[in-house]
């Protein structure tokens, strides 16, 4: 089904929480993308100076997203089993497991962002993990919001469509960072771009937005005639001048960039506690992927948070979150500008 | 890369075994597409008399398949764990684990083979699994077929065409059937086809042929815009009248290609040993869909064969195999001839 999001081009900048601020927005903007602005992992305050820095930047539409998780209750046992299958790391590192540093904790969305939202008026609202309640998803799309959200399954596109997105992205397996998943946490079932996009522009009577793989020109206009209405992009983004990401997530991207048969990515759930796609390290590699004994999202983050940020200090990435997709082939070290003014080509 | 298929299209009918036999082959090709013949399940006798039935009815080019696994030595204690993990179900069906009736043993590709191959000089040869030791795939060679592997990673696509492939199939996660995955057995690094096929177009000399979630003429379209040179389609045909799948396949078929949202697949190394994607059912939701105690490649047949059998004549799918990559909603119960004259409308 065609349909069109406020941005010149259906060409969204995916939400980097973690790796870019305002900067990218306003760039990809500025070249009639839609730029988006992660604010899961930002306070109240700041993603308020971040949103008033975007709309004096610049008058085009731009995308605000959250995370629309439900926060988990932990037990003393859970806590036990994930600091246990951790304390090698712990020892090695001379870490006091009992004394970790808090670090950011990803919230889900709240009274306190929506009024952001209604005071700001964000033409494009996107959330990851489903859908905020319906008293504050009502809220949002009474600010007149075109409200999007990711599905990972054609199950989960079909739920998203009845309970109110405008838009649904299609996340395929390709996808770097955090996976959309929410109806459940069965990876067995997860589907790769092609065969997702095309099945939801079918299935479903709201447009459909690709991500997962897309990388050029070309690939983009693969995604449309898989009958996506719009493309999302976040890995070919993450070189860019304007990306915030570390040195040493940079030097791991530029790696799998040149060669992506040396390193590869895989789906792992032992950062966070939720599957998200990387470049495999250490960690992932000695605990397995998918580990049962990870804690809930987003608490397992505490922990490899405090681990990654004492071996980045000795340039040792074994606990880094070297968030990408599976094609970084092109990922660029130029300005989001013009990253988007060459990728917008393919609608012309 | 551009190169040319022999056939009139730059479309393969992929190697169904267990699925097809020389009627598909002969369909496919007489409307211009390349048909294959499955030989993984055949004896010597009966491939050399389909291939003889494929000759007289059509002087298209055609391609023959076959698998280039290793058969693994079973010790009595993988033996027993596997035994172990079905002995529910054994109960359950009244089934003497002791005394299990054979079934049809997949062999890799052979001196016997090898004979049929200089024999009667198919165009195409196709493995799956990798390739045949040096000396076998040195002697397909010289018959002057084109010889073609699937990889499911970047690093098995550079490896084939390092060791003497003439095209790369880029089988991405979504395809059905067995998964030819061949340097390691880590799922974790799969490949979606959206990635597969653009990383591979980019990184190889040989071209590359897209497979799975291929689906309809858009889709072939995509595919070629991700690179790719030709494509390689299965699970579509899998309704067309020449399928020779089971009733109870075909009816969960029809289901999946209504609703795939309430039928997914998942891959499995359940049923073989070696990982497949199909219609989830009991049996891979009961025992995880990956087990390490899954008897090795071919042989853990034997014992779901069994099962299979006797549950399949109570009208129970419980242990079938049922075969389908993540995109079924293009299949037709339609003769393959038509399905591939409207699928060939692609290139025109």
């Amino acid at each position: 089904m065609s349909a069109f999001l406020p941005s010149k081009f259906p060409l969204i900048q995916a939400p980097l929480a973690g790796a870019q601020n305002s900067a990218m927005t306003i760039a990809v903007c500025r070249a009639g993308g839609l730029g988006s602005l992660a604010a899961a992992m930002l306070p109240v305050e700041k993603l308020e100076q971040e949103i008033q820095t975007i709309q004096a930047a610049c008058d085009a539409p731009f995308n605000v997203n959250f995370f629309a998780h439900t926060m988990p209750q932990i037990t003393a046992e859970q806590q036990d089993q994930w600091l246990s299958l951790l304390d090698q790391y712990f020892n090695e590192w001379d870490i006091d497991k009992n004394n970790l540093p808090q670090g950011v904790i990803r919230r889900p969305f709240d009274e306190n962002q929506l009024a952001v939202v209604e005071k700001y008026r964000p033409p494009v609202v996107s959330f990851h993990f489903g859908l905020p309640e319906k008293k504050l998803l009502d809220a949002v799309k009474a600010t007149g919001a075109i409200v999007l959200s990711s599905a990972t399954t054609v199950e989960e596109g079909l739920w998203l469509q009845e309970n109110g997105a405008d838009f649904v992205i299609a996340q395929g397996i390709e996808a770097g960072g955090h996976r959309g998943i929410f109806l459940n946490q069965d990876l067995s079932t997860q589907m790769g771009t092609f065969a997702l996009t095309q099945v939801l522009s079918q299935k479903l009577n709201i447009p459909v937005i690709a991500a997962g793989g897309i990388t050029d020109v070309s690939s983009i206009q693969a995604a449309l005639k898989l009958g996506a209405s719009a493309v999302q992009m976040g890995t070919v983004y993450m070189l860019c001048h304007e990306s915030t990401i570390s040195t040493l997530h940079r030097q791991a991207l530029e790696q799998a960039t040149r060669q992506p048969e040396k390193y590869p990515t895989a789906v792992t759930n032992i950062f966070s506690g939720r599957p998200a796609r990387g470049i495999v390290n250490r960690l992932m590699q000695e605990t397995g992927f998918v580990h049962p004994h990870a804690l809930p999202f987003p608490f397992a983050a505490t922990a490899t948070g405090a681990l990654k940020s004492v071996a980045e200090k000795q340039n040792d990435t074994s606990f880094s979150t070297l968030w990408c997709g599976q094609n970084p082939t092109g990922c660029k070290n130029i300005s989001a500008y013009d990253l988007t003014m060459e990728l917008v080509q393919a609608f012309l």
